[in-house]
C-alpha cells in the first residue's frame, strides 16, 4: 500500500470512528419506522420512510433529494453532482421497506426497536436493506473529508423504492418514467450481501427469471378410470411427460435453443469460485436439502449462480385429498420457471418453450401456456474497470483478497441495467446470518463500518478509473 | 326352436303377462323407499329397504329370507332349495341401496316417486340396482309356473347388500363370515348392464383394481428456486419423471413382471368384441374425450374390458395457486391405480410396483409408497358351462344371438369368486342410456321384462347343464 493509500485510509478511518455514534443513532431512529410495503395499514410507515430518508440525505449533504411517489409506495431520489463535469455518474440503489415482522414470530426483541447486542445491531431492515442503504451516508461524507472535496469525485444519484419487499411492482414504470434523471455510467446495488465475515466478495450479476404455466385439458370432465382407463389420454400423465422431458440424463434442459447465446463461464470465474471456502454439507444443511443434483459439468456454485435452469415449482391434477378415487383428471397443470444467465434473451426463451412444448402434446390432450413477465439476467465481467474499481475499495477496507460471488435469485438491478444500458455493480456488506425475512435479523457493525470505508474509497477510485479508460 | 322349447317360452310369456302389473306395482312400492346408503339421514330407509325386499322374497315363495346386519346397512339373503338335492346352487348377488337423488339436480320428476313415461319407469334405483334384483322374484314364479315345478331347478340363493353404493365397505367380511351359509356352484350378478336395446349381450368379466399412493420427499421445507434451483432435485420433477417411466412408447406398463400370467384374450374373444357394434367416435363423446389412446396392437374394447392399466388419479406437488412461487416444493404426491385382468394377482402387483417404484428415487429424495385394499379380477371363460346356460336362456328371451362384453370396472363381485370359489356370470339388462347416478335414472320396461324371461329359462337349462357336465 503506498504512503498516499495509506494516509488516506486512516484519514478514512478517522473520521467513520468520529461519526460511527451519530450515524448509528440515526439508523437506528430508521429502523425505528415500520415500512412494511406489504401490510396497508403500514402504508403511512413507508411513506414516513420515505420521507425521513429524504431529509437524512439533504442533511447529508445532497442538493437534491426528492420522494417519488408511485401508484404504490413512494421511492427516494437524492444527487450530489461532482465538481468535475467530466466525472462519471454513479447510481446507487436500494429500497427502504422492510418484511414483515412480529415480536411472536421468535424475535429476542422488538423487530422495530433496534439494540445493539454485543457487535450487532439487531432490528428488521438492520441488513435488508436500511443499513446498507444508510452507509452510503457516512460513506459519501466520510470520501469528502478524507480528500478535503466539497463535492463528491462522480456524480452520485441513490434511488430507494419502496416496494421491493412487495415484488417492486411499479419499479420498472418508475425508472422508464425518470430514465432522464437517473442516467447513470455504472449502477451500484446495495441489496445484497458478501460470502462470509471472513471473504470478502463482491457479486458480478443476478440469474433472470421466465415464468411459465401449462394446463393440460384432456376430457372434458374427470372420467371413471374403470370405464376408460387405457384407451383415453390422461392429462396428468401428459404433465408428468412434458415435465420428464424437460431434462437429459445430464440434467440439461433439452429445450432446442435454451442454451443459445449463454455467456458461458471463463476459466478465471470457475477458478475464482473455486478459491471460496465452500463446505458442501454446510451449504445441503442450509437447502434443507439430502443431495445436490445438476447439470452435468458443473460445481454446485457454478450450478445456482452461473447455469440456467427449469425447474418445476407447482404441479397439480386430479384428486389430490385423502385415499383414493378412481379417475382420470380432465386437466393437469405445471407452473415452470426458468432462471436465465447472461446473454439468454426472455423473448427468446418464451418462444423456445412454446415451441418446445407445443411438441410434447399428445393427441387429445390440449395445451394452454402462459408466461407471466421476465426478469433479466444481468452480469458484469471480472474485468469491467467498474468492478475492478469496486474490488479495490474493498480490498482497502477489509484488508483483505476480495473474490466472487453471483447471485442464483433475481430482481429489480436487470430493470436498471436494461432501462439504463449501464453495467450493475453489487457491494453489499450483508453475510447469510444476517437473516433476512427471518427473526431477530441484524447486521455486523463491523461489517457495516466496513462499507462505510468502501464507498469513502470508491468513489475517488471510479472516478480516475474512469478518467484513463480508454 | 324346438316344440318343447317354443311351448316353454309361450308358457313363461303368458304368465309374465298375466302378473307384469303387480310386478311393477311392487317394484314402484319398492322404488318408493329411499335407501341412500351415503346419506346418514337414510339410515332407517336402507333399513326398511331390507325389511321390505325379505318380506317381498318370501312373499314370492323363498322359504328363507333374513335381513342380515353388518356394522353398516343391512343385506338381504333369501334361500329356495330344489327339489332336487343333486341340483347345482346359484347365488343371485344384487343391492337394494341407491345413489343420493334430488329433484333439484335435473330430474324431470320426484327421483322416489317413481313414474311410467311411455315404455319407461322412472326412478333412482329402477336400474341400479332395485330393477335388476326384483326382475327374480317374478322370473323364479314364471319358471315354476312354465314348468308345473315347486321348487326351482336350482338351489337357489339371494344376496342383496346395502353397501354398494358406498363402496362395500362390509361386503367381503359379511362374505366370509357367512361363506357357510352363501356356498354356491355359480355366482350371477345383477348389477351390469347389455351392449344395447339391440344387442344383447352377457358380461364375462371384471378388471380387478390395486391403488397405491406415492409421496416423495426432497428438500425439508419448500426453498427459493433462485437460490437453490439447479442444484439438488425436486421432489416435482422425480415424481413427473416417475410417472413418465411408467409406460413405454407404445403404451405399454414398463414395470417388470406386470403382465405376468395374464390370460390373454382368445382369438374368439377379440373376434366377438369386433361383431358388436361400436361406434368410437360415439364412444368418445361418452368418455367426454377427444382421442384414443392406449396399449399398442389393441382395439379401444380390448383396452377398457382386456387389459390392465396403470393410471394417474392425481398427482400434486408444490404450489398450485394462481400467479407463480419461485419454489423448490418439499415434496409430491401421486396417486396411481392399476386395472387388472384375470391372471393378474394383486399382490403380485403390490410387489413388482414397489420393486420397480424403489428403482425410480433419485438420490437426495425419500419415497413413501402406501398401497391400499386391491380388488381382483374375475373372468369366466367363454365355454364355461354356466355362461353358456346364460347366453341360451338370453337368447330365447331376447330372440337374438347373445354376445359378449367384460366390465372395465372392478367390484364387490370378485369377493364373491374368491371366497366362494364358484364362477361368476353376470346377468344385466340395463342399457347405457339408463343413467345410473345420474338424473332420471330409468329402466327399459321391455328389457325388464326380458329379464324375468331369460331367469325364468336359466334354472332349468342351468341344472341341465349341470347334470351333464362332465
Amino acid at each position: 500500500m503506498s504512503h498516499t493509500v495509506d494516509s488516506a485510509v486512516s484519514a478514512v478511518r478517522t473520521y467513520i470512528e468520529q461519526h460511527r455514534a451519530v450515524f448509528l443513532d440515526d439508523l437506528t431512529e430508521w429502523l425505528r419506522i415500520p415500512s412494511v410495503s406489504a401490510q396497508p395499514e403500514h402504508t403511512p410507515d413507508v411513506r414516513r420512510s420515505a420521507d425521513w430518508l429524504a431529509a437524512a440525505l439533504r442533511e447529508t449533504g445532497f442538493p437534491t433529494a426528492e420522494v417519488w411517489p408511485t401508484p404504490g409506495a413512494p421511492a427516494v431520489f437524492a444527487e450530489w453532482p461532482s465538481d468535475d463535469p467530466e466525472a462519471p455518474t454513479v447510481l446507487v440503489y436500494g429500497h427502504h421497506d422492510v418484511q414483515p415482522a412480529a415480536r411472536e414470530d421468535g424475535w429476542d426483541s422488538e423487530p422495530f426497536e433496534p439494540v445493539v447486542r454485543g457487535n450487532r445491531l439487531y432490528a428488521r431492515g438492520a441488513a435488508d436493506d436500511k443499513g446498507q442503504v444508510f452507509f452510503h451516508t457516512l460513506g459519501v461524507r466520510a470520501h469528502l473529508a478524507a480528500t478535503g472535496r466539497t463535492a463528491p469525485a462522480v456524480h452520485l444519484k441513490l434511488l430507494v423504492e419502496g416496494e421491493e419487499e412487495s415484488g417492486s411492482p411499479h419499479f420498472r414504470a418508475l425508472v422508464e418514467e425518470r430514465a432522464d434523471r437517473l442516467t447513470a455510467d455504472a449502477v451500484i446495488v446495495s441489496d445484497t450481501g458478501m460470502w462470509s465475515e471472513d471473504t470478502p466478495t463482491v457479486c458480478t450479476g443476478m440469474r433472470g427469471l421466465a415464468e411459465c404455466e401449462i394446463r393440460l385439458h384432456g376430457p372434458d370432465q374427470d372420467i371413471h378410470s374403470g370405464s376408460f382407463g387405457g384407451a383415453v389420454p390422461n392429462p396428468a400423465t401428459a404433465a408428468a411427460r412434458l415435465v420428464a422431458a424437460l431434462h437429459d440424463e445430464h440434467a440439461r434442459v433439452t429445450v432446442p435453443g435454451f442454451y443459445d447465446g449463454i455467456v458461458e463461464l471463463t476459466e478465471q470465474e470457475r477458478a475464482l469460485f473455486a478459491e471460496l471456502p465452500f463446505d458442501e454439507q454446510e451449504w445441503l444443511r442450509t437447502a434443507k436439502s439430502h443431495a445436490t443434483h445438476g447439470e452435468a459439468g458443473h460445481t454446485t456454485l457454478e450450478r445456482i449462480w452461473a447455469r440456467p435452469t427449469a425447474e418445476v415449482n407447482g404441479i397439480g391434477g386430479g384428486y389430490q385429498g385423502p385415499g383414493s378415487k378412481t379417475i382420470i383428471p380432465s386437466s393437469a397443470t405445471v407452473k415452470l420457471s426458468f432462471r436465465l444467465v447472461a446473454g439468454q434473451d426472455p423473448d427468446h426463451i418464451e418462444k423456445v418453450v412454446r415451441d418446445w412444448a407445443a411438441r410434447q402434446v399428445p393427441a387429445g390432450i390440449r395445451q394452454e401456456i402462459t408466461f407471466s413477465a421476465a426478469t433479466r439476467p444481468c452480469l458484469t465481467p471480472l474485468d469491467h474497470p467498474a468492478l475492478q474499481s469496486v474490488v479495490r475499495a474493498m480490498a482497502i477496507a477489509f484488508e483483505k483478497p476480495v473474490l466472487f460471488t453471483r447471485e442464483g435469485g433475481s430482481g429489480p438491478a436487470a430493470d436498471l441495467q436494461e432501462v439504463l444500458g449501464a453495467p450493475v455493480l453489487f457491494l453489499g456488506i450483508s453475510v447469510p446470518s444476517d437473516g433476512w425475512h427471518a427473526p431477530n435479523e441484524k447486521v455486523e457493525l463491523d461489517l457495516l463500518l466496513k462499507g462505510v470505508e468502501t464507498t469513502a474509497h470508491l468513489w475517488g477510485d471510479l472516478a480516475d478509473t474512469w478518467r484513463h479508460a480508454p
